[in-house]
Formats: C-alpha cells, sequence, structure tokens
C-alpha cells in the first residue's frame, strides 16, 4: 500500500499542510522567559526548543525517538562521467551502512538515533535525464512513496539523507528549475571534481534543461523528469513527517533539492524543517536562501549520507536538555533583573 | 600551594609553551585518509579530530574526562551601572550552578562533561579600576593560581567560563587595552544593557584606560589592572592546560578576553585552543579575528558560564566518534574513488 498512489494524491498533501501547535509554542515560549538566564541569551538553542514545542505539540519537547532516514539511488547520467567516483560505490556504501561502518552510522550513534537504511532499485538506474524523464509516473510515485514508508509516525524528530553517486548533478538540475539562473549557480565539485569536471556537470544539466524545458513546471514533473529515486524519496518523507507534524532536520544540498521543486510552489512546505548545516558546495548556501532556511551549522562538510543533519541534531539535543531541565527564576531564587 | 607564586612564573610558562604531539597528528591524519568518505569532506570534524589527537597525543582522541571549569568574581566598577543585573546575582548564579539549575549544568550533562563551579572571593569584589587598578599582585597571582588548581593533569578536555555581573566592561578594557582600537570598539550590550547602558560601559572603560595608560603593558599588569578575578582565573587555566597538553575550548567574549593579554605578546598561546563559538556580544568576533580563531558554532547566544562552549562539545564529540568508530576504505570493500 502506497501512501502516494496518484499524482493527485501528491498535489494534495501540499495544499493540506499540517501547522505548529500553537498553544504549545506559546507554553515553551513562557517557560524559555522564565529560566534563570537573561532573556534571549541562548539565542538559537531557545528557538530550537520553541520550534519543537510547536511541532510535537507539547511544552517541553522530547528526542526519544530520533531517526535518520538515508535514502540510496543509482542515476542514469552517470555515463557523462560527472562523479569522481564509480556508480557501483553507491552499492558499496549501502552495504557500509548496513554493517555500520559509514559517517552516518558513527554521527547517528552519538546522538542517540536510530538509522534507517532505504536502497532504492540500486540495480535500476534512472533513465539518463539528457534523454528522456529520469522516471516514469509510477516509478515517481514508488519513490514518494518509499520516502513516506520510512516515516514512522511516532518519530520525534527526522533526519533525511542521501547516498547516490552522480547526484549532485541531479540536485542542481532540480534547483535550475525550480528557482532559475544559470546551471554554473548550482553546479559544484560535489564530492570532488575538478574544474573540468563541474564543466561536464554543467552541460549535462543544461542540456536536460533544454530536453524537459517545455514540460510543465509542476512539483511533481520537476521531481519525475530531473530527481533520483533517492531524491525523490526525501520529498515523500519530508511531506509525510509533515503529515504527523514530525519536525525534519535537512541535510546538504541534495537532501534541500528535493525541497526545492515543492518549495517553489508550495513555500511552506519548508515550516517543519531546520537546516542542519550548509555544507562546502557552493550552490548550497544560495538554495537555502531561496528556501528561506538559516542553517545551524557551518563546519565545511560535504558528505551527504544526512551526516551534517545528525552533527545537528547534537546541537538540538543539548537546546532541549536546556530548555526541559534548567531552573527558573522563582526555582532557583536568582533576581530577574 | 599556588603554581604562580611570583609574576616571573607567569612570564616563564608564557615564554615556554608545549606543542602538540607530531606524531600523533600524522597517525591521525592517516586514518582521516582512509576512512570511508571523500578526502575532506567531513570538513572540520576531521580538523578537530587531528587537532585533538595532536595535544592528547594519540592517534584515536578520547573524551572520556571533559571538564567545564566555571569561575565567578565580582566587579568594582559595577557601582558605575554598567549591568542590566544587580552586582548580588554573581552568587545568585554560583548557589544555582551548585544546585544544578542553570544553563551550563545542563549543557554539561548534555554531552557528559562534568563541572567545577569556583567562586572567588565574591564578598570581596575588585577594585573600581577607573580609579585604581583592579588588583594587586598577590591578588591577581591568587586569582591565576585558583585557575591553574582547577585543571586536572587528567582531563582530556577542558571548557573555561564565567560569571560576573559587570564583566563584559572589564573584558572590553582587556581588549581595548591589548588590541587598541576604540571603547566602541570593544563594548556591546552584554546580558542586555540599552543604547544610554553602552555609553555608560564606553565611559567607564575610557576612564579606566586613561588611569592605566602610562603603566606597562605587560599580560600580567593588563590582566591585573583591568582583569576581574574570575577572567585572571581563565588565564591561569588555559596556561595550565596547555602545561599539560588539555585541548581547551573557549566560550564566550569574556572567556576570551582572559586571553587578549596573553595573545597580544604570545599568540602561540592560543595553539591549543578551539573557540567554541562566535557570541552575539559585537566586540567577540573582532576579538576571535584579532586572536585567529574561527569559532565552531555562531548561534547567537550572550550567555557566557561556558556555555556556548559547552555545546560545541557536542559538535567535538560528534566529530570524535566518527573519527575513532568509522571504517576504512580497506575494512568496508568500498571502491576509494
Amino acid at each position: 500500500m502506497s501512501i502516494f498512489s496518484t499524482r493527485v494524491d501528491f498535489d494534495t498533501a501540499l495544499t493540506a499542510l499540517t501547522v505548529p501547535d500553537a498553544e504549545a509554542v506559546v507554553a515553551a515560549r513562557g517557560r524559555q522567559a522564565q529560566l534563570t538566564k537573561p532573556a534571549g541569551s541562548l539565542g538559537r538553542l531557545e528557538d530550537i526548543a520553541i520550534f519543537l514545542a510547536g511541532w510535537q505539540g507539547r511544552a517541553k519537547p522530547g528526542l526519544d525517538r530520533a531517526r535518520a532516514a538515508i535514502f540510496a539511488g543509482n542515476h542514469g547520467f552517470t555515463v557523462h562521467g560527472v562523479s569522481a567516483f564509480p556508480a557501483e560505490v553507491t552499492a558499496q556504501m549501502v552495504a557500509n551502512f548496513e554493517a555500520g561502518g559509514a559517517a552516518i552510522n558513527a554521527l547517528a550513534g552519538a546522538v542517540g538515533m536510530e538509522l534507517k537504511v532505504v536502497a532504492l532499485d540500486l540495480d535500476r538506474p534512472t533513465a539518463d535525464f539528457t534523454l528522456a524523464p529520469a522516471m516514469d509516473e509510477d516509478e515517481c510515485l514508488a519513490a514518494l512513496s518509499a520516502g513516506a514508508a520510512a516515516v514512522d509516525p511516532t518519530l520525534d524528530l527526522l533526519v533525511v539523507g542521501e547516498m547516490g553517486i552522480g547526484n549532485s548533478t541531479a540536485a542542481a538540475a532540480l534547483c535550475l528549475r525550480s528557482f532559475g539562473g544559470d546551471a554554473r549557480d548550482w553546479v559544484g565539485p560535489g564530492t570532488g571534481v575538478d574544474d573540468a569536471g563541474i564543466a561536464r556537470k554543467c552541460a549535462v544539466v543544461e542540456r536536460a534543461l533544454a530536453f524537459h524545458g517545455t514540460a510543465p513546471a509542476t512539483s511533481f514533473e520537476t521531481l519525475r523528469r530531473l530527481g533520483g529515486r533517492e531524491i525523490v524519496a526525501i520529498a515523500g518523507a519530508v511531506i509525510e513527517a509533515r503529515r504527523h507534524r514530525i519536525p525534519v532536520v535537512l541535510d546538504g544540498f541534495i537532501s534541500c533539492s528535493a525541497i526545492a521543486p515543492l518549495a517553489a510552489a508550495h513555500p511552506a512546505i519548508v515550516d517543519h524543517c531546520i537546516a542542519g548545516h550548509r555544507s562546502a558546495e557552493p550552490g548550497h548556501g544560495r538554495l537555502l536562501n531561496r528556501l528561506g532556511l538559516d542553517p545551524l551549522l557551518s563546519l565545511g562538510m560535504r558528505l551527504g549520507e544526512g551526516s551534517g543533519a545528525a552533527v545537528a541534531v547534537a546541537v538540538i539535543r543539548s537546546a532541549l536538555v536546556a530548555h526541559n531541565s534548567m531552573a527558573t527564576f522563582a526555582e532557583a531564587g536568582v533576581s530577574a533583573g
């Protein structure tokens, strides 16, 4: 049973977005004002606690069940030499995730977050999007549904991440189609190609945009034509998390690119999302600006896998511990100034 | 038995600074190159792991015994109305630290860090530094020694923090004396004074600088004349940590101001220090630039107490878990590209 049976299901989900619990927001804000510190002095830690209170619907939000959902997919356009790594690395890294040896295993473990790895038809790459839509309608709906299925309604936080050799090129195409500009605005070194590699990536993106340029620029069509299965699954997971009011921590450029086609038509889709970090990929800062998101961290990371978001969860956890366990002025007998 | 018996002890310590273990740095760097990720893709997490390896002298550094040492002191110049809070809040907050109700209790607990609170003669404020040196020589040496005594040689990380109503004014004076500029470059709202309060703070700093302007501008004299006991104790703790090669995470503007008079004469004093964050206090970014430190976080925090540094420790912990527990390419059977 898939949650997105038709593209109408998808469009409907985007036009019926949940909102945070206003009472919980007020209660959390009131609590922050009573804690033993000058008002506002914990900066974004206060904002994070109030944000999570609203989406979780309780004055003292928790992180008892946080999950990192990592989606993997392969891309037809990798035949054009857009990555420093061979395509078989996608499956090798999925095996590494499952064996516990990757960065996301370590970083999720460091913050007590469960890890769900979803490999999407790795032996069946998407079509080369310079010549055809990356997916047909059923394939796109299946990827959206796989993303949604990775979201358990009992989660209190969701991190989304991805693995897919070549997928920074798909991400650039999605951003260009969603927000305009030049290919060079959105193409970068990814996991480490040189200037010639960047030029090849730009050419591939430009050919893709030329091929699909006259198609309808709806959220669904943009995802279907230019996305990859792992990217589309992230879009499905973010939408499903919103349905359950589960706050989401976005990772890097590629994770965020999954939101670009949604946000271009429905900017409020990011309201339950925290940008975990700004990656070293040059297009990511531009994309975050377009999404209206201020990244929590900026540590020069550029790995994907949900790794930057998982580090951000360490900060989020600290924010909640402060919010939930500090004494109030009255409790501590401290003059409130 | 104090570690700084005379000012010569202090000067000697600053001219005999330890260096990191070069072999451990090479080993840690070599390990990072073998982990299953594109080279450099964990950004500053990699730098942090290598930095800690060097100072801890082992290829796989740990955080088995991290301590936040929080020093508290009171200031004679608070009679001039430089703070939004009354001076008795210093002692009230020390009681709150001891009862476990403050932000630093929550944030240190969130990262498994022990907390040591050192209250320094709270009932005996320093002299009003617009009229006299804040401390006599023995008082300054006692504060330095109290800082050093808070550093156990078996620690693997030290966070330094402070509490002291009015101390952002002392911090501004220390920065101005150490690095020049105008009072307005270093004075800010602190815990929340308005424009009139900022003007009063500037006037106090200018009067202090005028009074002490012809004194020798040595590290010791600047600390003694313009510091407070809690600030001087931080300087002593940072120097003592260096002697034991214990890496230090600095907190906000006031913690960093303790280093300013040391770094002005001995810039290498910051080599074992990580800037945990850049606070909302405007002078902090300028001070970090002068110290040559790039802050790990920038979350708009402005509380002190070691709170920003404690959040940074959450990131540092994630960096070490990744460094120590990820699989190598060979272990995981992943193509290295």
